[in-house]
């Protein structure tokens, strides 16, 4: 059997509600519940069901697997928030806001542990494997939060650099979501890691694509207001690929529409800075490498001893992120 | 043959260099070495040391988990610091006052994880049971830290609730090490849980201790100031006897001294509230409580299928710590 996409969703919802974050004491696991109710696309956990469905129809395991990585996902987003002072997450207050840093801190601290605990429930000839790939891969997203942080303050970031945070900071754990669930479903240990590759180009280009959109998104469909980026002087791939492209007047203009006040000169500022990357054709470049990584992830697919009729989920699911609006 | 307490400290020491800190990001990494060099007693990995040599000569494993529990004992310090609000630690700038709390989070997050990597390269029959009450003490830590910030802001705490606050924050941790190192060394399932039960009792014990000494310590060999619980109102066990125990003026006299400012009557309040402590007997009663959990885990120690001159280093150990003067 081959599940569908919402059919996948459904198993983690509901996975999620039945691991009963009511406990004691509130104060430590309230904020659990309440950041884990916020919902988001559950991408990891559909991963690791996707790439064990490859393999077999039993997908029990795989779920538990699931659920580890989305809580610990979401523990990241807890500490993240903190460090990034971000007011809101999915459209609410974040917890370090709601409840106070502390709260953010400890009860991060216990999404951690409890990735663990939901990690070593799984059971499979597998497991050391298994946890050893989730603890690589969570020393790499830790490694990929502090290199982002550490390019908030630096004016000489190379765009091969940004390529090597982003991969740890985000694309790491995609790939580990494919490459647990193929484990877990039975895969061979050349397909385990095709999967891991897979995931790993899928996250470049969702990433890329993320970086895009913050700039040439549709403000009626992107859901935040576009720009974000510029205003913060975040080093994403649109910024450090015109800093590496501009020259002469365009590389000057560049900088004096950068060094603009946020507070009286925002749109000025904004499309100041879109018109160069239209100009650079730094959107373009972009969109390219977007397709790119996505072609490089689907080849990977393709690679694998799985009937082709097997991959369709996996493969929607891919292209969506790659080509989403929002 | 029986190691020594100083033959398995040099062991821990050695293994906590070995491990490499200078790691990239230095950002990242830097801390984690800075807060392992500061020292400390080493008791957790002592503990699992001991635990294991009780039952054979080969402690290759055991010092892997024992790393593991060091860095995750360290991990709680650091994020515990930033909570408290702490500038110092073992006479050094804690990581948030010498760097930043982002890098106290973050580095503090790198090293859960490195714990885990650590206990995940121990080969031994019986991993899932360690991996098991590893996590399920590092939840209950977590608990504990969290118990432990919800009585700073009540005014009704009991005795019961302080006491499973600190058999969370404290005892279960050293009850952990023991039982990991029994498990890893080979003993029955019977005996890897009275070790547990050992390392409770001289987890209340040590804390309790800890508290007595807070007060009644010698200020020439105590190391920190006398009074510091006093002044920041810690519902420790003699605030909370005292508070059980005091009635009439002596309960009016009491509330008074606790409500004077630290600033302008900070001897006064201490020896006050220390004069009101030995009024009450309630020095006698701590040191009663310290040496009846001292005797628990001793016995505990007598129930063990080992030959008794095994037992000799982890006695001693125990001892030390219930008697300990700083």
């Amino acid at each position: 059997m081959i599940y569908s996409q919402s059919e996948l969703l459904a198993l983690v919802e509901q996975a999620i509600v039945s691991n009963r974050w009511k406990r004691e004491p509130e104060g430590l696991y309230a904020p659990i519940e309440y950041v884990l109710s916020l919902g988001g696309k559950r991408v990891r956990p559909s991963l690791v069901l996707m790439a064990c469905n490859l393999f077999t129809d039993d997908l029990t395991e795989a779920l538990k697997a699931g659920l580890a990585i989305e809580v610990f996902h979401n523990f990241t987003l807890l500490h993240d928030d903190i460090m990034d002072n971000a007011d809101t997450r999915r459209g609410y207050a974040t917890v370090h806001k709601r409840w106070n840093n502390n709260t953010a801190i400890l009860s991060g601290d216990a999404m951690l542990i409890e990735a663990y605990k939901l990690l070593a429930t799984v059971k499979s000839e597998r497991f050391s494997e298994i946890l050893k790939v989730f603890t690589t891969t969570a020393d790499e997203v830790c490694k990929g939060q502090q290199y982002d942080m550490e390019f908030e303050k630096r004016n000489d970031v190379g765009l091969d650099e940004y390529m090597e945070m982003i991969r740890l900071k985000t694309a790491v754990l995609l790939a580990c979501s494919l490459k647990i669930g193929a484990l877990i479903g039975g895969a061979s240990e050349a397909d385990a890691n095709t999967l891991y590759n897979c995931g790993i180009n899928m996250g470049l280009s969702f990433q890329l694509r993320d970086d895009y959109l913050d700039a040439f998104g549709d403000p009626k469909v992107f859901g935040k207001n576009i720009g974000g980026d510029i205003l913060c002087g975040k080093k994403c791939y649109l910024l450090l690929s015109a800093l590496e492209l501009a020259k002469g007047d365009t590389k000057s203009e560049l900088d004096s529409l950068l060094a603009l006040d946020n507070a009286t000169h925002r749109d000025k500022k904004i499309n100041g800075v879109i018109d160069i990357y239209r100009k650079l054709d730094v959107d373009k470049r972009c969109e390219a490498q977007v397709s790119a990584y996505l072609l490089k992830a689907i080849t990977c697919l393709d690679k694998l001893d799985v009937p082709a009729e097997r991959l369709e989920p996996l493969k929607t699911l891919i292209k969506a992120m790659s080509n989403r609006k929002k």
